[in-house]
């Protein structure tokens, strides 16, 4: 039998300085989807583990399925895929969780079907995932999660995707803290109309971010990556917001904030050395408040969705 | 008797891609100011030629010797300066005109003075003339005035201006119709509140046409010029905008738009030959009209102010 196995990367989007226009694949964890094909048309989820009973099993309602769904429909696809979901990162976290497992499931029936799509090409369907996971089919997670690497959504009619070019030791630090946020209330928090004012400073700020990246300028980097928009509207989702953002800076970090919707913070620097201390200052700060939380640090991944040995 | 003369150039803003928060330099025209020292303490406005008389000779209300006065009160000058403004730039012409009267004011005030401030310190005195012009002082016409190329504003609060490299081969085209509109009615047609989607869509351009820039890639850049917030509230106020607009990307132009409040319209390319033919075809449209044009073109200047001789 055919196996099509491949891993997909958590990603960190908003950085602080855009809203759902650009995001970046982390080194690890991410989810793995294993493709086969099966006797039964259609897309079915076989198994799911890691992921604690929370998700839906329905493939119909299940991230991986719908965006799997989305690709056959589109390749006119009428026979049977089943999928397997090894569910390793946690939910509703602000990493990306929905989007590395829809990236995974299209990147495994791709080749599963030898239909001979990119990754970049792969994009619009898993964002399908993303529409089913929070109700609007945003591209800032998929895109790296697929492509790797920090991928600038300039356009969402028509989908324009852009890799940029971003410094080999650009570096991450996330920590994820044990509360539950939705994805959904997150993005209610962010208001529909924003004041000219607010828009001219975050149109600056999300400018100068990827310019600073094409440069390797960390400076520019750290006093670009301030958010008017998404990140005051959610900060009090978060227990001690900006005690943790405080410790990441204090700690070295170039720029720390929320991770996507949260409730994970994000901080970026230039060694392994300054993330690993930045996530274990930002953890504490959640400790001394009674929340567990879970860290990850790493190099940014140029490298997104692959196969990976069956 | 010490005389020190300036040249400061005409600059085009918002790109269709931004709004306040970037301009080019244009290699020419460019407005001229000579400082010289006089007995009576402050800042006198000695003459004006090239302005048909519309400007206004009050050194209050005039924006190059309000910019000079802001300079010399910051250096605690207390002896006499009187400046000649030679106006090459067309007024309310949405390219940069009181921008360059200020730089060039500030510039061969702080020449004179021997002061030693650079280019880009100068920038916050030369916006308290871009204050007195249309109410707001705006840095996206001063900026690249005063230090040439593209200057990006990614701070206002605090200030914080980016030199941005561009392509050696970015040429402009812009014509200016004779046409009055006045920059505090075209600053009032921009709305206060921008809807999310379209603050999310303008990010997306602002960060791409920068990325474009720095990467000397026309494509992206064309992709990139499409504005969401100023344009589509401004377009009414120049006949034939869509049509203008239209005959410039016809003729070869990688963007074009309205050149900061307009009326004057842009265009970019990649060579000479492209630039001069969008112009020519660009006028032809108001020509048709019965609306009276000058063109401009030329290569970006990557010199902002900077001395002649007296």
């Amino acid at each position: 039998m055919i196996i099509s196995k491949f891993f997909a990367p958590a990603t960190t989007a908003n950085l602080s300085a855009g809203y759902e226009i650009f995001g970046l694949a982390l080194e690890r964890p991410g989810d793995i989807v294993t493709a086969v094909k099966t006797d039964k048309p259609g897309v079915q989820l076989l198994s799911i583990t890691g992921d604690d009973d929370k998700l839906p099993k329905d493939a119909d309602k299940n991230t991986a399925t719908f965006a799997a769904k989305a690709l056959i429909k589109h390749l006119h696809y009428e026979g049977g895929i089943g999928l397997h979901l090894e569910k390793n990162l946690p939910i509703s976290s602000g990493m990306g969780s929905s989007a590395a497992s829809s990236a995974a499931a299209v990147a495994a029936v791709n080749h599963l079907l030898n239909a001979g799509l990119s990754n970049k090409q792969l994009v619009p369907f898993a964002m399908e995932g993303e529409r089913l996971a929070c109700g609007s089919p945003h591209a800032d997670n998929v895109a790296p999660s697929l492509m790797g690497g920090l991928v600038l959504v300039r356009s969402y009619q028509p989908l324009d995707l852009i890799s940029i070019q971003i410094p080999e030791n650009l570096h991450y630090a996330i920590v994820s803290p044990d509360i539950l946020i939705r994805t959904s209330d997150s993005r209610a928090k962010v208001p529909e109309h924003i004041n000219i004012t607010d828009v001219v400073a975050q149109m600056g700020n999300s400018a100068a971010f990827i310019a600073a990246l094409i440069q390797g300028d960390f400076e520019m980097l750290s006093r670009a990556a301030e958010d008017f928009i998404a990140e005051p509207a959610r900060a009090s989702l978060i227990p001690g917001f900006s005690l943790v953002k405080q410790a990441a800076l204090q700690s070295g970090a170039a720029a720390a904030g929320l991770s996507g919707s949260g409730p994970s913070m994000f901080a970026l620097s230039d060694n392994l050395k300054t993330a690993q201390k930045n996530a274990v200052e930002m953890a504490k700060i959640f400790t001394a408040q009674e929340i567990e939380s879970t860290i990850y640090c790493g190099v940014v991944s140029q490298q997104g969705a692959r196969l990976i040995d069956a």
